[in-house]
């Protein structure tokens, strides 16, 4: 076997055999191949595809590069989730509760990640004392004793994603279904859960920006999944607005805290107990979807997921006075208010209006406006400022009146919160006519 | 402009301007531009394709990439010919002397390249004392006196064409019409040549194997050549069996000098008087191509070419008494005779018939039989073996009864020799019918 007939194979659009994948995969990590054959792979495999049997191996491949964790002194069956990433999702620290306190183990082993704001561990180290960064064993007992626990990634998790991940970024290789569906799923199945529900976000603030594309790549991530012995669904969900109402990292902590004490925005949590039915579902915890919904309902209602979010937070060393009184977190220096009015002039034609329809937004310049306030990592060296961020007090759909505040943003710095509100403000079309017709969950793909 | 972004364009198939591919083959072999990413570009090219203006702008940026040779000082139209390689191609050594001594200077600059055989100027070396290094002044000089000089390469022409094809080749981006033609053509533009007349093969020993692509490749080159302000042509010829008797260095030397005596074979001389009446009349030195032929024809008939070549020879430090006596032209060691039979023998279905027509043969398998017997170049470090060869006896569409002599095989290694006639003998497909239309020139390919 040679790279350049490997190259040659996917190029002619031949399909190529679990051996065939293995040799490149690990190749590549080794450094026996070198990141130009690589990279002239990629870009054949961008254009000739793989089938699922190939996308499959290839994942295995990568999931075998490096550790895989062993999740298996956890009792019960270990759910995993996996969201591909939007502005303002934070279904994670909602979710996790939820599941613990109806009996279903939670391990999570988070990166830190790019983007408009942190990843879930960013967000946590919002709470006073919460420890990141603690060890498998103290992990793993967390989990057996609360049920939950939420660390920072230790393992050497799928090498080979990290260092194919960076070939493909600079060298246009990274919109391709196969490359991405085995990039999430690589990681997930060195994760070592027992079952996975993935939540493939669409829309202006997604990776995927069409329903065709998103239903592809889950298709595609279930039937990894599936090949691969673990119980496996996804969700699709909207990314055309913000998720909830606040972006920011330790705005977001405080908006998933409320959720839990019962005052979700309904899309929101539509997204969290659709997932967190799907979850309890794989786990075995419920026998119908109908049953699942009921049991996560009444998670909430109760206040046991709001109580497990404090316990689980405690035992991380946080300090959980901070969910019931969200007022003593550290908050921005300055604040600026976004009205109807601020909106309706920044453009000639609605200059005169006094209300309008919100009829859509570019949701990644939403993202953009909290990544300029300092609330997102550009590169991985970047520092994260946790108590930026917006807070959004109109959706899609709603009529804003020019007196209304349609949200406040927060920031440290003059400057960056004029960047952030000009970004903001022209996110965002207005209408006369209410024509709005957003939905939030999409679909559920199941194996079957 | 960023090479990401570039890589991208061509990606989704839009169209680079000059400034972009520029962009690419500069800082490509500036060392700017990493391997992988120019990998992942021409993966790109490979499946997108350029249209003959970016090939053109390809092909100006690597003709720029070093030196352009200078051929002012050599005064009448100078016209440049290449060949894009077979299997016993010596026209260059047939052609050259036909030229200059119609009073068409020629001044040609070769590389040694890999292959079946060496170059024109290996094969020259086969002449005791012909030197083909001398200096760019001394090379001009005899050009201007005895109207022909062929030397090695010894300016930098087109390093980025030597850097992009050493990638391609091991990224399996060496099958692309515009990346052939673009290569091709960057070194004939540096070359400095007024005209080109283009010699494309095709057929089981050319690296075009269909006439589709050989027409594709030759009106791509035309198109450049054209756009580039030079008159350039292109003729499609026979690669389907050797062209000629001979096979190998001396070998092919020798029957060069037997073609310009009158003894030429026929599919040889035609391809030469062909690309020779073709170079004529783009020189200006006759103006309808029957005019050309008579002239080509003549300077055969009457001894002119022949007593150019031998002025040449002796020009450049050469013996030219062996042009007149190629006895005295060192030979390999042993000589292995095909027979008839030995061809019949080899395979079950023949070894009881007396004869048989040729009715077609794998050249590349004959090319590989030159090679074994150390007659060609496999790596750049490789040393060419002068003496050895094949001579042919009978050609594709000849009956052979078994007592015939279809080919002799000359080396100076018996366990070589046992491997060439093998691949030599399976080479052939034999019938009992002459269903046989192998044709030599196919076409002839202008700009208009």
């Amino acid at each position: 076997m040679n790279t350049y007939d490997l190259i040659m194979k996917k190029r002619d659009g031949l399909i190529l055999d679990k051996e065939e994948i293995t040799y490149m995969v690990d190749g590549f990590t080794k450094g026996e191949i070198p990141d130009y054959q690589m990279a002239a792979f990629l870009m054949a495999v961008y254009f000739r595809g793989m089938n699922d049997k190939e996308t499959t191996m290839l994942t295995m491949a990568m999931a075998d590069s490096g550790d895989r964790l062993d999740l298996s002194a956890i009792n019960g069956v270990k759910v995993d989730k996996h969201s591909t990433g939007g502005v303002g999702d934070k279904t994670s620290l909602i979710i996790g509760p939820i599941l613990a306190s109806l009996g279903v183990p939670v391990a999570k082993m988070s990166g830190r990640g790019l983007g408009h704001t942190g990843g879930t561990i960013d967000k946590l180290e919002g709470i006073p004392g919460f420890q990141t960064s603690i060890s498998e064993e103290a992990f793993i007992r967390q989990v057996n004793e609360t049920g939950l626990a939420i660390v920072g990634q230790t393992a050497n998790l799928a090498p080979a994603d990290k260092k194919i991940y960076a070939l493909r970024d600079v060298t246009a290789t990274v919109d391709n279904i196969s490359l991405i569906a085995a990039s999430i799923m690589s990681k997930k199945l060195a994760a070592g859960a027992d079952a996975i529900v993935l939540d493939v976000k669409v829309g202006s603030g997604a990776f995927m920006k069409t329903l065709e594309d998103a239903r592809s790549l889950a298709k595609t991530m279930v039937a990894i999944g599936t090949l691969a012995g673990k119980h496996t669904i996804a969700v699709i969900t909207d990314m055309n607005e913000p998720l909830g109402n606040a972006v920011g990292n330790i705005l977001e902590v405080e908006e998933a805290a409320e959720c839990l004490k019962g005052n979700g925005e309904a899309r929101l949590m539509e997204v969290s107990k659709t997932l967190a039915s799907h979850m309890l579902l794989a786990s075995g915890k419920a026998f119908s979807v109908e049953q699942a919904e009921e049991q996560v309902e009444q998670a909430i209602t109760s206040g046991s997921a709001f109580a497990k979010m404090k316990e689980f937070v405690t035992a991380q060393g946080g300090d959980s006075s901070y969910l019931d009184e969200p007022s003593k977190f550290e908050k921005a220096k300055y604040k600026r208010v976004i009205t109807g009015k601020s909106i309706f002039l920044s453009r000639e034609e609605s200059s005169e209006w006094t209300e309008a329809y919100l009829a859509s937004c570019n949701n990644q310049e939403i993202g953009m406006a909290s990544m300029v306030l300092g609330g997102g990592r550009r590169t991985k060296d970047s520092v994260i400022d946790l108590t930026v961020g917006i807070r959004l007090f109109k959706h899609l759909g709603d009529i804003i009146k020019d007196t209304d505040i349609v949200a406040e943003l927060y920031g440290n710095d003059e400057q960056k919160l004029d960047e952030a509100e000009k970004r903001f403000i022209m996110a965002y079309t207005l209408s006369k006519e209410n024509n709005f017709k957003n939905r939030i969950v999409y679909d559920v793909i199941t194996s079957d």
